[in-house]
């Protein structure tokens, strides 16, 4: 093609910096930027219809440089294209108020879902897609590739090296696919300093650092008091252990966010270390540094956690538990988010997570009416990992006892991940679980998606476990018995009232359902005694004083 | 726990790097070694039961690092746990052979397939598992933890930062879980300079850097010559691009290594032209700089290109054409398999891929007997995302033809990826494609595993294209008539031959298997001038002299 330019990418980066550069002056020292002036660097940098990642998870925030994009002249700056990990500031979503942005690509929207919904049916904002987060990060190097990144980082030296702290994240992936596609990468710092801890980022990858005027926001998500977990997810807790981890020998993880799991992760240095369970499940983790996993990380149980992101208070007791996390020669924490959903998804044999709804086909999802909210990791970590091929017994136990009887391709051999639905019949506001149909449904019709937004799909889901017992669906042979096995384990809901008896009891018979009963587990032994920790402070002591609990955690 | 000491890895790495400091004295400068001292280096670094990353994919290997590897000590370094992508070098099983490495986690082992099957028989090597790439990375994070990294480079400065140049490859996967794990990583490089191009490894994730005496080898793996290509490649590259990649209206895609896809690439600019379809698919890659790609990009039929490695002589063309391949502000491609795996997973509607087997099922596999080959990366692009949750036309169309009609969980309507196998029905020296059960049953039972070694499994695979025609299986309903539909562009192999053929044709009048002639395809017109190059010299040519094809694959 005679004439083409084939380096427009490049072009425009040099001629961004240039911009900046002049538009700047004195100000710009090297790569570093007076923060009274990133309003300014967003006005010269960025062009309408550009691709911007704006970096913020479910942890940290680039809250500094998300602010200061609601400031820049739409008249200049408009019809931004965002892509982001999670909507949580409501800066978020003022960007596409007033008309700066205009088109979105996420993968969880949680505490920003209703004023979302609104703005895309008063057409003020477009969404592209919802996506996993691992997805998100592919679409970075295909077909959403950013042209500006606003990312947080935890300091920077003169040159522009990064030190992310234990808050890695979602960084690496983000400054890479802009670093290399001719894109401008713009970080917020809490600190300025002479020499880095230890470079997280090179200089090479960042195009402009600003000392931001406060540190940035940090969500202490995974941490659960377990003072407010309660009898009944005392007993799910025990089920899940003896009915789900140990006969699977279950030995690499993923647990999400909840009480439910906390209580799973109190319960293993007491109920576990009493089923005889030490050494034979639970080894090997990829969560977050969850406090409530202290008193196992102490009793020994835990060989190596990899972290998506780390956990406030946590940081001295990680560092002096080099041996089970992932740290630097400086001691602090290294946290990926996408290695770590690679590992979720490919190296663990099960992910555990709650669900708001769950119908008869086991499709279960979190999205309810009038919001829009994606389902952040849960997509890759709560389905079947189906390029999967070395073996363990928890994956082969899985995939044999999904296949036996079937013939052709579906019943060719092959392991299969544990994910597993951990809830309780009734949400909060007496809320039935286990619906007829999802809301998913009714809001794909509302927000005009191609397809309800159902969080993992029955077909991917193995077990669905409730105060009332264990529905093994890898046994279900038939869409009747499923929904039987469902309804089995819903309780007193309408779902769990309209059971077929005899079939539920048939289905009993076979270990499709198990109650407590039927796993010699007693009831009365769920107590909040069983807890290896039954407070904040508790999880302290067990630390050794290491674990600092934010402050709204503290009641002491 | 009373006196557990939680840094055991911390203090191993300070213990280790304290010993070469004593052993290497000062032959060591800062962290630079010279090559001849590197074997004293390993003697004191390695410990009995090390896991050890040695890096080497199917392009680039550590091969310096793998030679002076085989030179340790055995009665000082023993019972190493190899961790690899590829098995290509003798001295990969030369260290088996010789005592020092005894068990090995890998993801392929083509070149070294036979003998690493005799060596497991002869029980001097044990297996762990075979993987697909993305699942060992997530591994490195979760059980497969390594001590010890063995990774090449193109060049370090003095402080040991790293430029990896455009095969980066598997490199930042393996030093970020080794350099943050208390492991040790040692680089071999090309050269040491004063200023990198780029820094593509920071030196605080370095321990050791060695200039190797030789270049580094890099395979140049995906070069193939138009010349060779054939007129059934020409008609079978025609049905793809018209009876799949048009229909679904394919964007982001991967394809894979061989004369079979590379037709499909010198056909866009001519046939799919033709067609009318510039624009309207293939805009997206995931896949190495293919230079059969060179007229497509050249007539503006690709956006964007990222790569898992890069290719040998297309540097200068890479260079001149950064919008399309993902480059640093230096100018050369940064490539990276994690983040290319990850994107060809979550991100692309496509992957087409070939194997030596498909059985009646649509399983297929490149195993056969008395080798253990493992399968790279397509056990991972080559099964359906199952987290995905963006839609995009060619995933909605295939998930809508897997469901139509299915109850239950099974029929909750979700999109899928499509899969392609793509195969002549013989294969060299007359061996048919098609096969009623595969090499991997019997393989399985050889080598012990507890699963057949399937690369694709059935229920993956969508398409599977001959050149008798193209089979969609998603449209078959039973058993029965995936049997069919899989006889029925079988040929004349003995399970084409065994075929219903009234069943055959009314598959074929369902749309199910359709023939060159029920797409329209006169296969007259399927010649070798349909291709936009027809030799290297032309691909140099399509490149304006960019392209400087390796010395064995010219022949001017």
């Amino acid at each position: 093609m005679g004439g083409r330019i084939w380096n427009t990418r490049e072009t425009q980066r040099l001629q961004r910096l240039n911009k900046a550069a002049q538009a700047l002056g004195n100000d710009l020292t090297g790569k570093v930027l007076p923060h009274h002036r990133t309003v300014d660097l967003l006005n010269t940098v960025l062009q309408p219809f550009d691709r911007v990642c704006l970096e913020g998870n479910n942890q940290k925030q680039a809250d500094f440089l998300a602010k200061a994009l609601v400031q820049v002249n739409p008249a200049r700056v408009n019809n931004l294209h965002m892509l982001q990990s999670v909507l949580a500031l409501p800066q978020h979503l003022d960007v596409f108020e007033q008309g700066i942005a205009k088109r979105l690509d996420f993968s969880f929207s949680g505490p920003q879902s209703a004023r979302l919904a609104k703005l895309v049916s008063s057409g003020q904002l477009e969404v592209g897609a919802i996506h996993t987060y691992l997805e998100l990060f592919g679409r970075y190097f295909i077909d959403l590739i950013p042209n500006v990144s606003l990312i947080a980082a935890h300091s920077a030296d003169a040159q522009g090296n990064l030190y992310t702290g234990p808050n890695t994240e979602d960084t690496p992936a983000i400054v890479e696919a802009t670093a290399f596609s001719g894109g401008i990468v713009i970080a917020q710092v809490n600190e300025l300093v002479d020499t880095l801890p230890r470079i997280d980022v090179p200089a090479d990858w960042v195009s402009f650092v600003v000392k931001a005027p406060k540190h940035h926001f940090i969500e202490p998500l995974f941490t659960r008091d377990p003072a407010q977990i309660s009898e009944i997810q005392v007993l799910m807790a025990m089920m899940a252990i003896k009915g789900i981890y140990a006969p699977y020998q279950v030995q690499s993880l993923n647990h999400g966010i909840g009480f439910d799991t906390a209580a799973i992760e109190l319960l293993l240095p007491t109920y576990g270390e009493e089923l005889g369970l030490k050494g034979q499940i639970c080894q090997h983790w990829a969560l977050n540094p969850h406090p409530a996993l202290i008193p196992a990380i102490e009793a020994g149980w835990v060989k190596s956690i990899h972290s998506f992101g780390s956990e406030l208070g946590m940081e001295n007791y990680i560092r002096a538990r080099s041996d089970i996390f992932f740290t630097g020669p400086d001691g602090s924490m290294r946290s990926n988010r996408a290695f770590c959903q690679a590992a979720g998804h490919y190296a663990c044999d099960l992910f555990i997570g709650s669900t708001l709804q769950i119908d008869l086909n086991g499709n279960s999802s979190t999205a309810t009416l009038g919001r829009i909210a994606g389902f952040g990791g849960a997509p890759n970590m709560g389905s079947d990992a189906r390029g999967r091929r070395h073996c363990s017994p928890a994956w082969l136990k899985a995939g044999e006892q999904a296949r036996t009887g079937l013939g052709g391709a579906r019943g060719t051999p092959r392991g299969q991940k544990l994910v597993v639905q951990m809830v309780e019949t009734f949400r909060e506001h007496m809320q039935p679980a286990f619906v007829e149909t999802l809301d998913a449904w009714q809001l794909a019709e509302q927000a005009k998606m191609e397809l309800p937004p159902i969080m993992i799909y029955g077909e991917d889901v193995t077990h669905i476990l409730t105060e009332e017992g264990i529905a093994n669906l890898l046994l279900c042979r038939t869409d009747e018995e499923r929904e039987q096995a469902i309804r089995g384990v819903a309780g007193y809901t309408p779902v769990g009232l309209a059971r077929d008896h005899r079939m539920v009891e048939n289905l009993r018979d076979r270990g499709v359902i198990q109650r407590p009963s039927d796993l010699g587990i007693d009831p009365r032994q769920a107590t909040r005694n069983l807890l290896a920790a039954r407070s904040m402070r508790d999880l302290v002591r067990a630390s050794d004083g290491l674990y600092s609990p934010p402050q709204r955690f503290r009641n002491w």
